[in-house]
């Protein structure tokens, strides 16, 4: 495999939001990038924006086989069968990624079938927005943020630097690895966890006027209340233990605060704002 | 009572984060700003920095006879004691004012001491920060933000008036108006809710590991885990039965959520995300 480096050619499949922040950042530290996507106004809208140098609306063989690398950012199933579909296409050598936000799944089903002389090497972008499209994309997403490389025992050195180097190039700021079990343990509770609670604190309440009356608290929690409903209750399903089993964690937790307040507690309940407030401090972007 | 202007004159009992800010704010319009404050430092610095034009670190009865309009900025168990003590030092007709996190127990003791010559009209700001003191005080977090003004039937036209011209000079984008019990109610809510999530949130969990592959979406869910733990347990204590009702009302929306994603019924759990989604809507800044 080649090293990834300034002259490396990036294909992108599927130029959403996120795909088509992958375009910009790459493009503008002079990556060639070329992209793929069913929506054709998604192609043109990046083609005369100069967000990428080629494109085609359909499963295009000359840039597949142009490509160094090329960036699945589909949803896990649609990404799946792609590579079933099409994966003949492929040249080898190939470096194969993703930005599928659950991992044990992704990859057990994408080993089982993929041709042995190309590799895949995933990865998880901790970035998104609550807006969609290539025409809402912007790489400013990945500035301070944290990019996730998800090796398995399938992959090489080459493999696992080269999808690490891709991730400096999109401009992330931490360039870390986990396994896919520890990758799914952890996004069930920082991500899908988090998830959950922004749509209850939502759906709780259905008193419309306070709109009138909140603070910026309520609007933080539920930023992610806007949620793509497809996207993510597949990512649920695929992830479910996992997040069921963090879902029990932070009831318990809660429950605990709750009896606190309930029981008047006020050095405990002081103990656990205190410590609450020492590991947030961990989590200021540095 | 005279009708609050451009030459009114308010003294800011307690220059901290919220008081300084009221200064800065109030002071950059043209309004004559005064302070008492404990910490010599605050009121130096507020001096120092144009953001008072006068102050003391003592309770001063010239600042106090010279002001139309008193906002105390000040913890609710302080500020009643305050009132209790200090009341003779009032001119007749002032305007009183305070940032109380909490309503219905603060303008009852405060009713049932104050004397009958003033008025105490109380408010709620809806702004905050995770820092505390004059020294990182700003104005800004007045902007796009909501002030509430609770009202009882001691208040006249001219006090509640004159309280939300306050909130019009402090740079608020939206004056509303709540009985001490709707407030809360709400509060309870949007605010002392979010408050327990994020906490629970942040303690449920003690793999420090996880500020290296965290996104955004837990960094919003746990921005106000950075809590003052002497404020909050005072107000969570202050307003605990409706805090306890709206803790179990998402318990059992976050169980319900649980029961979807455990059944795997992925059509009701789109309909909550996108019941969320349509909800957060309106949430947005206008």
């Amino acid at each position: 495999m080649k090293p990834f480096d300034i002259d490396s050619k990036v294909l992108i499949v599927g130029l959403g939001l996120l795909g088509g922040s992958y375009a910009k950042a790459l493009s503008k530290k002079g990556i060639y990038v070329s992209a793929i996507d069913t929506r054709t106004e998604s192609i043109n809208y990046a083609l005369e924006n100069g967000i990428i140098k080629d494109g085609s609306d359909s499963v295009n063989e000359a840039l597949i086989k142009a490509a160094d690398v090329i960036v699945f950012a589909l949803y896990p199933k649609v990404f799946i069968n792609w590579i079933k579909e099409n994966q003949a296409l492929f040249c080898p050598g190939t470096l194969i990624t993703d930005v599928t936000g659950v991992k044990k799944c992704v990859v057990d089903e994408i080993n089982a079938v993929l041709r042995h002389d190309v590799e895949f090497v995933a990865a998880h972008p901790m970035a998104g927005r609550e807006v969609y499209g290539v025409e809402n994309s912007d790489d400013r997403i990945f500035n301070g943020a944290n990019y996730i490389v998800v090796p398995t025992e399938r992959n090489t050195k080459e493999g696992i630097d080269n999808c690490k180097k891709l991730g400096i190039y999109l401009g992330f700021a931490r360039i870390a690895e986990l396994s896919p079990e520890k990758h799914d343990e952890m996004i069930g509770f920082v991500s899908q966890l988090t998830h959950c609670i922004a749509v209850s604190l939502m759906t709780c309440c259905d008193d419309e006027s306070l709109v009138d009356y909140t603070g910026d608290s309520f609007r933080d929690l539920t930023r992610i209340a806007r949620i793509n409903d497809a996207m993510w209750s597949e990512l649920f399903m695929l992830n479910k233990d996992s997040l069921l089993k963090q879902m029990d964690v932070f009831i318990d937790e809660f429950r605990e605060l709750k009896n606190l307040i309930s029981d008047g507690n006020v050095p405990v309940l002081r103990d656990k704002m205190k410590l609450s407030t020492k590991r947030r401090a961990l989590f200021d972007r540095k």
